[in-house]
Order: structure tokens, then sequence, then C-alpha cells
């Protein structure tokens, strides 16, 4: 089953951008936690960080095969009606990830425009947001 | 290390309340699957509902010295200052779970005046999303 | 069959509160108004009132089995999310009622968030707006 | 004691309109029902409906001898001021009558600029609905 | 010169409706009182009351050579747009003209959607304010 | 199959009405050029001018076994939803239709209560927009 | 009998400021037109121009004994509470002017926070605007 | 003379919750202060605290002989409309107060539903403004 | 110490304006009042009044080396963002007071943007309240 | 003569997503049928389609000297004001085109802020749509 | 040429008020810091500072043969229309200042009433935007 | 010192959109304009133009080590957020140019979701604005 992590703009910016918001860590340290978690499990995780909001649609659409989709838009989160339009048109399930607590800052960064198409969102759990996404993707789940 | 699990009003109707939003298991199943997650490790969950605004509160004071909340407020997610004013006030790490995903129903469903004093938020991942919520507590996390 | 006549909080004070805008009768006199009403037909009227959320929920949820439900939410009609899921979450149909016209006084008033999940809604008629409520729930309308 | 029933404009499509919403009867059904339930009483039920609003303010006003009016005043419910203000000038009370719950539909049906100078409202309880205004009327109401 | 003296919905009913705001003198009053003023001078006043929006288009269009226009257009005031078109599209310049000072009144009396196509307005000074529109078409004004 | 074309209020103005937006054409020109388009088809037009809401809604219902309906409501289009549930409950479908681009004027001129029951709506095309719709509405179209 | 007639901020400046908007007249040209029209008549009238706020206040006060108020707050119209509780306690009628029709201009332009404690207004009417209040104050009304 | 003080959710919690808001002392430092104050006076001060909305309400009914009310709703200031019902339904007058400056804080804690049907309020003067809220409930003002 | 007393526009009118809101005692009144519960105590109290924005501004600058300010800043609560930056920029702590409840009035008067910046906010106690607000400035609260 | 048809993000997607909306023909579909139209007659159709805000705006840059625009710009419809400037700086005329229905979908689908700087929008026609904005563009309309 | 640079309310406490947002410099310094920059130049500089709203505006139609205007109104930016409609009256441009980055404070600094009526605005620079704007005026532009 | 000068959508369309409003100089004028200024002082321009967001955002990623930046976001201005984040996370200062007085223009060029995280902003000035703020990135400010 193939999972795909994708980032949105200035995620590539990790542990530069505000540190005492999205920590030291940097979106490689990300990308090898992840993979390290799935060692030996049939799960193919499939990377990708863009800064534009056509090579993110793109991105998705070239890998419409796959079997869900972990997404962290970044602040395309707030006004990206065509990145919406794109996750709902997929046929695999969503989950909108955010490593902080978007409840808690920016009045702009409350409203998601992208999470009533997933099937859900998980915010302000850091790193570990990411891979309760792709554990609740994968999963027998009971409900 | 003690993490309690709070479920607002109506969730002890779990099972009974909307089968097509909310499923068919009950809050017993709930609790019972939880607890097996559990099973062997350092950890006492305890369980509370009430539909009281006041008799959560209550609760949550008296366990003032656990390690953790997971919490589904229910509707007082929407309103309840009161139990936010609470949440804030304890010193442990508090995360507010829904089954459903909130951000894909009513719109009154969208804001959560109690996520703003969590650490984070989980929605629309059906049990599964408590079971995380536990591990987020309690991991050492990277992030 | 039973119907369940459940009053929100405050209205145990009416006769005293606001005569001109509720009138001078009380609560006991409303009961037994109704009570006079269903004199030798297959009807149980079932009772309460109280002042706290938590209390009505659990009245409604413990009468699960009644056969419809009048209530005059008091002030909770404007906020009470959670008397709302548990309204729409019995099998049985609602009738909300309010004594004086809530169309009439403070903007606040003009807002239910329980009548969307109800029958139907009927105020300003005073006592009789809880008799028509029960006429309505038991005649075979033709509607 | 003469009781004015007013439709406002396509509630003479009745039957044919919405069947879903507004049941398959039509308003010749709706005034048949009326007219025998008032059988035997000193009652006039004098029915009138019109498409355009001035009309239903004319026939008002020719008829400001009435005892009462019950008046579903359709889409004008939501804008017609001059409704309101013709309602308002009489000396006869009004109670505003909806067949469906206008609180579980479109947002702009639950906004009446009529009710708040009428003595009640009721919706939702079908053709019912208006049976009740009148008994609500016409009854020596103990509130 | 001819003046086209129009009124609104309900206002036929002046002297019966709300005294205590729009005293007790009526509509033939008013147009008495008019023709009074302009006895002697080169002035036709051409009266028409409608309670139907349709109905004060089509005698505008109708006259629509006259010299300028007095409207007091009740409650369209508030939403008719169709009114606004017509008075906008007509050569002559129109005067709003209100009995009661609608800024003391209801929020929604505030709103005037046809004054911004008028040459002014004049509310809250009674008959004398349908006088001094009058004056104001007619006099050779300095400004 | 018979095509109603409906105009609302001030339509009948066109040509004398703000030239510069709406063009120095009239009606009667709106009507024999649409006349001329539909020359040896198989197709009945019917029109049809009102600057009366209840006059458009009679009109309407009087139609209903027409097989499509092509509308501009004028000013009507931003309040009658007595209109739009008129338009709602026929069985033909419609097309609104505005000569200017209500897009490009006063903020009120943006927001249609009637397009949500239509088919579509074409505007800014001027009277070519109503030929496009009257083909529309009787194209084999591929979708 | 005394009247006040006050002018606000920036009405010194008429004649020079946007003469397209308020004429090429100036105050003095207003004060003077004024004083020939009630020439031989019973009235004193009782000019004031000051472009602070605190200012028409002080000297309403100090002629609080005055049987009437003409005033054309100018910008102070929108945002003034202040003036507007020093015109609402004054004993004598006041009546609010504007030169050019306020309600077609810029939409902060709409709103006068003094109005609704006046007994009228008049906009849109030039210089002649400002005799007509003193009129309207003045005559014996027949309202 | 019975004066209460009411304390709403959270307030039990005082001396531990967010001590740079609210002080380190404790709710019991707040009634040993409070009855120090009034030794040797005609006044009994009657304390009471709950996290419930329904249990304060059910407080002030059960003490409606009282001679004023001192309350602190905590979070029910912002929305417990059945708190403001209750306290508008006592003969004795009612201060609410806060302990800190609420202007100051959260946009949400600055409207008070309940305020309204007090007397007054007072905010951001800690312990002193139960004292002085006391003080003029009792004293013989001379407003 | 040197507490300044400030009242601001229209308040050198109490006793004149609206009795019933602010009841028929003077400015002079309130001052004796206040000066005589200082009376041997270290306190100096210096009062001030004026109507306009700017001298109360210049009389607090002056004053910048008192040790409190009671400021009634009238009218201007609502919109003197000037005032609030004076008051904020003073060293010493300030009280807002308003003689009436202004959350039972308009609603433009429920906010302050003053408020914000003081210490805390004192309402609806008539003359009481500005001599509680000079006991909370002098007191050695407990808080 | 030279038209461009352009589209926005998604619209290559055309035929597998939401096919209820959208139907299941695809975007080489709708080109095909758009080609054909135009056999014979001196037009160039110039198709170009992508998911990148960017890349539309180079596009049209780059074809300025086409002779109009049919634009299709599905999710940025309704937040691309950088297509909307790029829009209004070219010198030919465009076309608005939405497949379906916008006004009867979800409510940030309703507002256009690329509407206002083309002549026209057609809605709800399908690809019909396109086809009659092409004819809009090119024939010699009698508006 | 004569430059006027004009302060608002509070801008005679700079280097007093909120020394982090503003720095410690004075106005005097501020003066004399400009006054360098022009030395040698063909420039009067014409300073005046005023807490007055009226004063401002007396100042500026004083020195209405001035050649340019740089005004920093302080608090007035947010609602003084005397003093925008004072600015817009003047033929000379006007460039408004602001010290701090007003765009990263509170919300309601963000609105500025007079902006609009300006030629540019300034904010952030400290006092070099004063300067920045003064070469603005001055300067042959290339624009 | 390396200053980077970044443009962004349809700004290398300047001299051909709406002269009127952007005067008829070119981007290139602009780039040579602005070079000229800074011969021989140690400052490198390091001029970039897109009219893709994502562009943007890689190219000032790229450019990280600057020691300002000076840019005129374009219509990105009012929605990209994720140029907000962008220019945020860096560590030199940033200043926002708009050429005309976005103030004075259509209410959604009023909001700047960048200026927040900016320095400073400078609107109106025309290229001038784009000198001055180099200006003031470079200059040891007194500020």
């Amino acid at each position: 089953m193939k999972i795909l992590i994708v980032n949105g703009p200035n995620l590539n910016w990790l542990g530069k951008r505000e540190p005492d918001v999205y920590g030291d860590q940097t979106l490689a340290d990300l990308e090898e936690y992840l993979s390290r978690q799935v060692v030996g499990r049939d799960l193919e995780l499939c990377f990708f960080q863009a800064n534009g909001e056509g090579d993110i649609i793109d991105f998705i659409q070239k890998e419409s095969d796959a079997g869900g989709l972990v997404i962290n838009p970044g602040a395309f989160t707030h006004y990206s009606y065509a990145i919406r339009d794109c996750v709902s048109s997929m046929e695999f399930p969503s989950i909108e990830v955010h490593i902080s607590n978007v409840h808690a800052r920016e009045t702009f960064r409350r409203e998601s425009v992208i999470a009533p198409v997933c099937k859900g969102q998980i915010s302000g759990l850091g790193f570990t947001g990411y891979r309760l996404a792709v554990e609740a993707l994968t999963e027998d789940g009971i409900q």
C-alpha cells in the first residue's frame, strides 16, 4: 500500500522557521522518522514538498493510484479551494495534519477549507501527528 | 501514569444515535477497546461520562493529579467556556477528540472553544482517534 | 401512549417571574391544566422540570421509550446544542413550545438551536401551546 | 366570530410543489378540512389566497372587522415588511402558520419579519397547524 | 408643473394605524392639506396610493412626463429595489418622505434602498414633510 | 415546445432607462429579435412582462405546461423568494438572464435568490443572452 | 423665538470644498440667505460654526434656552455620540440637515448617530434644506 | 440583611488557576476576607460556589428572600441565558463581579449576557471588587 | 496622593439630562459628595470636566504625576481611541466609571474602547461608583 | 480570430471527479466538441489547462493578441485576485464559464472575484456553456 | 515650498509612551531631525501638534496655501472623518505617516479613514518615515 | 549588502495595465531607475518577478542570506498566507510596497495579509516608493 506524505509551502523550512512553534527538527528529520516507523511493514511512503499550489495538485493527480494521503497543506489550508477540489476528487482517503495546534494561534489559522473533504484532521501533535495519521489510514480500524 | 478519558453529553448514547455518523458500537465497546490497547503498559485509564457540564468539571478537578486528559466534549465543544477554563487550569496536557469529522458537518460544529487550550485535536478517526490521543500523551515524542 | 412534558430552567418560577410576560399562573397550574385535558384518553403525561442541562438530558434518555416529547427548553433554547443532540437522537417526535412569542422579544430569543431537530414549534400561545402540542403529537393528522 | 385564513404566494400550488416537504394534499383539501372542523360552531372561516403582496394587504384591510387572522405568508414571511405593517395595524390578533418546520430548512426560511407583530407562531405541524391556530384564537384560553 | 404624490402600502390606513406614531389624521386629510397649500400656484398635484409594488411602478411609469415626485414608499422603502430602479429611470427629480423619524425606530427602518436614487430625503416632520418636499421641487433654489 | 420569456419590473422601460448600461433598444426590439431567431423551428415563444411580483407568479403557474422558462427577474432577482418558490415548483427547467454584468455593478446586484433553483444563469451578454438561453433549453445538449 | 443654526467641521470651507458636491456658495452666503428668509418674522437666528466637537457642545449647552436647533454636524454625524447626548439632553426640538444626499455617497455617510435623537432629518436639498428646517420648527404644524 | 455571594465554575480553583491573572489567594481566602469586612454589621453573607449552571440557579431560587446578590458567574457570564433569566426574576438587586479586567482579555470575555439584568458590574479590582459590591448593595446610596 | 476625577462630555449637564437615567443631582453634588468622603485622609481629589476630547487629554498629560485616575468618559467611552492612548501612556492606574448600567442600554453603549487599558471598570452604581473607584485606587488591596 | 479556452485547476480531471456534478465526459471530449462547433468558421480555438495560478497568468499574457477569452477558473474563481488582475489588464473581452450551477452549491462557490472584470458569466449549462460563450464573443451582437 | 508636519493626539508624549513600540526619542527630537534633513534646501517645514481634532483642522485650514502635508493623525487615524474631510478639501497632496507598523498591532489600528484621501501612506519606518514622506512630496518623481 | 526587489503577479505588465492607475512606465524602467539610485553604493539589488506564488517563495528561500527585501506582492497581498509565512521566516527585514494608494481603491485591496510580518509598508508613491524602501532598509536610521 502506498501512502502519500505531502507537505505544503514553507515546510521545507522546518527547523529554521519559528522554532518555538515548529521545533528545530527539519523536513528531512520528519521523513526519516516516518520511514523508520514503517520499516518491515508492507507500506511505501511517498514524500513530496512544494511551495506551489499547482505543483501539489499535479503530484496528487499523478499519484491517484495511492492508498491514502497524509497532507499538511501549510498556509494553503486556509484558502486553497483548488487543493480541496483535488483531494475531494481522489478515491483514497486523506488526513490533514498540522504540527502546531492551529486552534491556539492567529484566527485565520483556525479555518481549514480542505478538512471538510478529508476523513479527519490531527493538529498540535508535532511529528507524531504524521505517524498517527499513517496508522489511522492503514489499520483495520474498529470503526 | 493515569490518563482520564472523558466523554461529554449524549456519548453514552453511542451506537443508538445517528449510527451512520457515529457507527453502531457503544460507549462500553469504546472503553473495552481502549483498555485492551493498554494491557501490559504502565497506564491507568480512568473513564468518565456525563451529560452535565458541572459534573465534567467536578470530575476533572477531582482528578487533577492525572498525567493527561483525552476529552470528547460532545456538544459542549462549541460553547462550554466553563470546561475550557477548567481544562486550561490543569497542569497536565489535554487532547480533544471527535469521532466524526466535525469539519464536514453543520457549521456550528466547526468551532471548538476548548481546543485552543488543549495540546492538540484529533477528529474523524472514530474510536481510533481516542487510542492515538492516548499514544500521543504517553510516548516520548520526538517533537 | 406516554408523552413527556419537559420544562427547562426557571419555568418552576412561573407565576413569579415577569408576570406581564408569562402570566401569573404557576407550573403546577400548567400541569393540572394539561392533566385535565387528557382525562379519559389513553395518554400518560410525564412531567419534568429542571434547571440543569444535564438533568434534562438524563431524563429524556431514561424515558426514551416514550411516544413523544413536548419541550419548553427555556433559556437553553438558544445555546444548548447538548439538548439538541439528545432530542435528535430520540426516535419519538418532539415539539418545542414557548409560552411567550419569542419573535417579539430580545434578539437572542429568536434563535432556537433545538427547533431544527424537532417536528415543529409553537410559540406565543401560553399554556394553550402545550395542549396543542400534545394534540399534534397524538392525533391521526391528515397532513 | 369571523376568522380570516390567508395563504400567501404559491400555496395555491400545494400538492403539486415539493410533495415531500408539503404533502400531496391541495389548498382545497386544506379549506375543506378546516371547514369541517368548525361545523356547528359559531365561527365563520373566510378563505383567501393570493400571489401578490398588495392583494393580501388589500384583503386584510377590507376585512378589518374580523375577529382573528391565521396567516401563512409563504415566502413573504421573510421580507414583506408591508404585510407586517398591515398585520400590526389591525386590532384583531394574528397567528402565523407554516406547514413545514421552517427551522429545519434553508437559513433564509428561519427569519420571519411578520411573527414579531403576531400573537404567536406555529410551524411544522402540517394542516393541523391551521386548525390549532383557529382553536387558539377562539378558545377562552387560561393564559 | 405636475407633481406626483405617491404613498405606499398601509398609508391608506393613516389615522387608524399606530396613532401615537403617525397621528390621527387620515390620508384624505393629507391630500386636502397639500391641495390647500398649492391653491393659486401653477401646480398640479397628482395623488396615488397603493399597497402593491407593481401598481406603484405602473403609476410612475404612466406619469413619466411629470415634473417631480414626492414618494413615501412605506415599508417598501427597505427592500423594493424594483421601485428604486423605477425612480432611478425617471427624468424628473424625486424626494423621499417619511412621516415619522425612521432613524428613531426599529433598526430595519433605518435603511432606505430608494433614497440613494432620490434628490433628497425628509423624515420625521409629519404632513409638513410632504409640503416641504413640494416646495423643494418647485422653488428656484439657490443651490 | 413552448418557451416562456418573462421579464420583470422596469424591463418594459428598456431603451429609456440608463442607456449606457442597458443599451437603447426596447423590449419590443428584444421580442422581435428573439422571434426572428426561432423562425422555422418548432418553438413557440411566449412573452410576458410585469412590474408586479404576484402577476409574474400568476403567469408562470398558468403556463405550467411549458417546456422551459427564460426569466430576467429584474430587481426581483435580489429578494423575491416568492418567485423563487414558484420557479422551483415548476417541472420545466429555467434559466436566469441578465442583460448587464451584475457582478460588475452595485453589491446588492450580485446576489440572486432565484438562481439557486434554476438550471443556470447568463449575465452580461445583452439580448444575445436571451437567445443563448433559448438555445440551451432546446438543444440536445451533450451534457 | 430663537433658532440655533449650527454647522460642524469643514462647513466653514463651503464653496471651496468639492464644489461639485456642495456648490460654490459659502457659509456667509448661507447665513445671509437664511437671514433674508426670516426678515419681518419674530425669529432670531443664532449662527455658529466650529471644527471642534467640544466647542459645538459648549455652544448648544450655553444656548439651552433656545426654541429649536438646526444642525449640520458634518462628519461628526457619523460618530459623535457626544453631540448626540448633548442634543438629546436639550428640551427644544432639533432637525439634522445635510446639504448633499448622504444616502448617495460613501457608505459611512449613510449612518447618523445623531438623527435618532432629533425630531427629523432633511438631506440633499442644499441651502433650501436649512430653510425648510427652520419652517418646520416654527410653523404651527398640523401633523 | 442577607447577601448572597455566588461564585461560578472554576472559581473553587482560585489560587491554582493562572495565578498571574487571578492572584494566588484561594476561594477560602476570599470568603474569610469578606466575612472580616462585615463583622459587627447587620449583614449575613451567604457563600456558594458550583461548577454547574443548574446548581447555581437552584441556589438562587432557594434564597429568593435575600436582600441582594453578588455574583461572579465565571465562564457562564458569556453564555448562560438561564442564569440571566434567574437573576432577572429575583426581586433583590444583583451586582456582577469579575476579579480580572475582562475588557483586557480574550474577545469572548468582553460580553456578559447577565450584566444587562443586574444593577451594575465591577471588574478588574480583585477581591476588593466583591467588597465594594457588598457596600453598594447595602449603603444608603445618594444615587 | 492625588487622584484625578475626570468627567467627559455632557456630564456638566448632570441633573438636567434624562433624570430617570442619571438622577437629579448635579456635577457639583457629585464633587461635594466625593470631597466629603475623603475628609481627613491624605488624599487630594482633582476635579475636571470638559466636552472636548483634546481638553481631557491635555489635562491628564498635565497631571501625569498623579497617583490614580477615575474617569467617566461619557460618550467618548465608545470611540475615543485618543483618550485610550493617553490613559494607556500614563504610569498611574485608571478606573473607568459609569453612573448608569451601560450593559442595560443601547447596544453602542456596551463597548468601551478605553476600559481595556484601565485597571478596572465600575458601572451602574451611581455616585457610589466614583467613591468605590477612589477606594480601590487607594486601599492596600489584598489582591 | 483567435479565442483562448482556458480551464483552471482540476478540470483536467473532468469525467473522473464527481460525475454526478460534472458529468462523465473528459476535458478531451470538451475540446473536441468545441473544435467541431467551429469547423469552417474563421476561428482558431487555443486550448490551455493548468493547475497553477501563475501558469494560467503566464499563458494569458503570452496570448495577449487574442480576440477573446473563455475561462473556467475552477476553484481559482473564488480567490485568485491575481487572475482577476491579469484578465482585467487584457484588451480583449473575457467570459467566465462554469459547468455546474455555482449558485446551487456550497456558499463559497457563489462568489467570483474574476467575473466583475469579465464581459459576462455563464453557469450551469455544461459543455454548452463554453460553446455559447464562444458565440457571444464572435457574433455581431445586436447589443 | 512649505510642508506641514502635523502630529495628532499623544504624539507630544513620544519617548514617554510605550518606548518599546515608539522608541525613546521625543517629538522635539523628531522635529530637529527633520529640520536637519532640509537644511540648505528651499523647503520650509511647519510643525504642529495638538490633542484636539478641531485644532488640527483649524491649523490645516489656516495653512491651506502650503505645498504639502505630512500627517500622523495618531488615534484619529481610525475614526476622524472630520480630519478626512479637511485633508480631502485641500489642494495640496498629503501623505499619512505612522511610526510603528499599524498592520502588526491591534485590529482597530489597521483601518485608516484618512488614508483614502491621501496620496499615500508610510508605516513602520520610525522617524525615517517622516523624512521619506517629505522627499516624496518634494522630488520630481518619475512615477 | 544584497537587497531583494520582488514583484508579484502582473507587475511584468506594468505600463500596459491600467496606465491611469499605474503609469506608463515598465518593469524594466523601474529596475533601471532603482539601479541608477544605488550606483556607487555598496548595494546589490537583486530583481525578481513571477506570476506564481510558489516561484516567489522559492526565490526568497534561495536568497535567504540577503540583507533585506522590498516586495510588491501584487494581488497576492490580499490572500497569500504562504508568502506571509515565507517572509515571516526570514531573518532579514522586509518592506511591502504598492505603486498605487491601495486605501483609495476597491475594498479588497485594503487588507494585506503580508504587511503584519513586515517592518513597514509604503503605498501610493509610485516608483519612488521602492527607492524609499531601499533607503529605509539601508540607512542607519535614528528611529
